[in-house]
């Protein structure tokens, strides 16, 4: 827990059912550091959380059960309308709130009904309380997804973060909702590009279907005061760390993920021939089906590379999976197929391709194509 | 039938079993246009062709089975090797011969097996025998894909065209070989941005899984002879008819695909917006498999557009599903869903993404993406 930062949740009745509704209060005002989809499309909240001013933050509420994304103007009233209600209740100003959603596109905030469970909400408050928000966001998630830790810089530090994955409704997208939280004092015209340089690194290097949704939001909640210089660096690895665990969470509790993939493009001319053929391998269906019916079909990898839109010579490729060796100079070598498919039957697989052309990589992880995928988003929504 | 174009097929051995070789003769010398992947890794017989001269082609050797991809200059060797046998026993020359393949990446043809193949295979010729050669070069395609008509210059021709569409045999990639023939005197440096065009329009306009196979290829074989101008309109009309109907036959019969989607964007700004926003749709899984499981969960098709890299403002999107409006000025109007949910039911259905924001379009067809897919495709090679 973190001294003054208090969470909440309530069934407000969003969902048919289930927790849907979490709140954060802060004691003091804190600065924020935020991120956002890179869809053209974005959902109202961050059209909203946009225009607040994020050095002066009082409180977060989140809802699951609906998108509140292609609601026009209507969706942001709505959610300056619940501010309004909210603030008075907490005796704040109305600006210092943020919001955050996830759930079904299209369809309007039940507005009435969250500002009914704004009292219940508030009195559910409490610093130990970070479980039960996790669950109010998560929507098929299989489990809450939090992290915590200390680190050390004048005095002891806590970070905290919660996030919600790629998981469906009824279905929804697989928004992806992370939110952080640390009594240590950052300055975001200090840290913002490391900031941002840690999303990148972390949850932008994490794939499930290759969708991008109009929800996506981090948001990273610091404490204002006095500079801790001692702290700096031991305040930068948890952060990186908070993300980098936060970002493995969210991929392995992929929709019906049965494993996750560990993809490396190593040997590249530059870093972004090799991010571009690690992105098309994580999305291609033919190597997703592939790792999860076990079968070491190394031509699906580099054919997906071939198709990255990137210049490389597959003569001199090298494939090598789970630590054994496919295919050299862009030719197979002989391997122990049977050996190879009992590897891939672990929870966690590594594939390098390695370019021999220079000395860039890049890596990032994805799942398995199920048919628990299909399952999931192939049900309709009612 | 076309005088003097003769097909034969033979079970050869490639596969464990069935039809797998297939052989075109030409009686006269004859002009071939060609299309092939844009995939940097391409099968030995895309290189092996490119180094041949185009405008006296006497023979098609065609096989599924094996891929022969990444299989280096051993690969482009071994075809060097059949085209040395099957010259001689037609009594043709070497470099008259020309080749494509289908099948598992990664392995090298079984030389001796098509070499033991060929008499057989030669005797086997026939004006007739289209449809055992369009069974020959099928993997899991569930028909043999043949398109035949007739068309009026000077005096009448015929147009034959033959593919295999996106199917794996155990499992391979989903190439797409096309063949067509006729007996129209076409000469390649008048019609070859025709020919190039054409296939751009059709073959370039469909999508199964997103995935680019390392062997697509496409031969256009023609007559030599003097002009007919007379019949040019007839002939252009046909040849795009000709490759429209086998690239719809070829996405009907996508993998595990229980229906095919018309994705239409108009009101673009430009054709490159429309393009990529419906080439967009037509690989997002969450689209694809709303369609499957007969959803009008229309944020899917809005957030995929949002996600394809160009710009156009999402408050003016109108989405039309099988004639029915669903959202106007990017927000939702009231719409039946039950009855959504049942024209979705339908073989074909019609997607339109009206941008309003300028006069150009683009329109694709993809599938849906079903457990059948994923059936398909994570079985064992073996």
């Amino acid at each position: 827990m973190i001294k003054g930062i208090k969470f909440s949740c309530v069934e407000s009745g969003i969902k048919a059912k289930g927790l849907d509704l979490g709140l954060v209060l802060f004691e003091e005002e804190m600065n924020c550091f935020s991120a956002y989809t890179r869809n053209r499309v974005k959902a109202a909240h961050i059209h909203y959380n946009m225009k607040q001013s994020m050095d002066r933050v009082k409180a977060l509420l989140v809802n699951s059960g609906c998108a509140n994304a292609c609601t026009g103007m209507d969706g942001i009233k709505d959610l300056r309308d619940i501010s309004h209600v909210l603030s008075n209740e907490l005796g704040i100003e109305k600006n210092q709130v943020l919001f955050s959603s996830t759930g079904v596109i299209g369809k309007r905030l039940p507005k009435e009904i969250i500002k009914r469970a704004i009292p219940k909400l508030i009195n559910n408050l409490h610093e130990e309380n970070i479980e039960g928000f996790a669950r109010a966001i998560m929507t098929t998630d299989t489990y809450p997804k939090i992290v915590k830790f200390n680190f050390k810089g004048k005095k002891e530090y806590t970070i905290i973060g919660v996030a919600k994955g790629a998981g469906m409704i009824n279905p929804l997208f697989a928004t992806m909702l992370v939110f952080l939280f640390t009594d240590y004092p950052a300055i975001p015209k200090d840290l913002s590009r490391y900031f941002k340089r840690s999303v990148k690194e972390t949850f932008e290097r994490i794939s499930v279907d290759g969708e991008c949704s109009t929800n996506d939001t981090v948001l990273f909640f610091t404490k204002k005061g006095q500079k801790d210089e001692t702290g700096l660096n031991a305040f930068k690895e948890s952060v990186f760390r908070a993300m980098k665990e936060l970002s493995l969470m969210v991929v392995k509790d992929g929709e019906g993920a049965t494993k996750i993939i560990h993809i490396f493009v190593k040997g590249a001319k530059n870093k972004a021939v090799a991010e571009k053929i690690a992105r098309r391998i994580a999305i291609s269906p033919l190597s997703k089906t592939a790792f999860f019916g076990c079968d070491p079909n190394w031509g699906r990898f580099i054919a997906a590379a071939g198709d990255a839109g990137v210049p490389f010579n597959p003569d001199r490729t090298e494939i090598i999976l789970e630590g054994r060796t496919l295919v050299k100079n862009g030719v197979e070598v002989p391997f122990d197929e049977a050996d190879l498919k009992k590897l891939m039957d672990n929870k966690e697989i590594e594939l390098t391709l390695h370019l021999h052309e220079g000395n860039a990589s890049f890596d990032m992880y994805t799942t398995d194509l199920t048919y628990d995928y299909i399952k999931v988003n192939a049900s309709y929504r009612s």
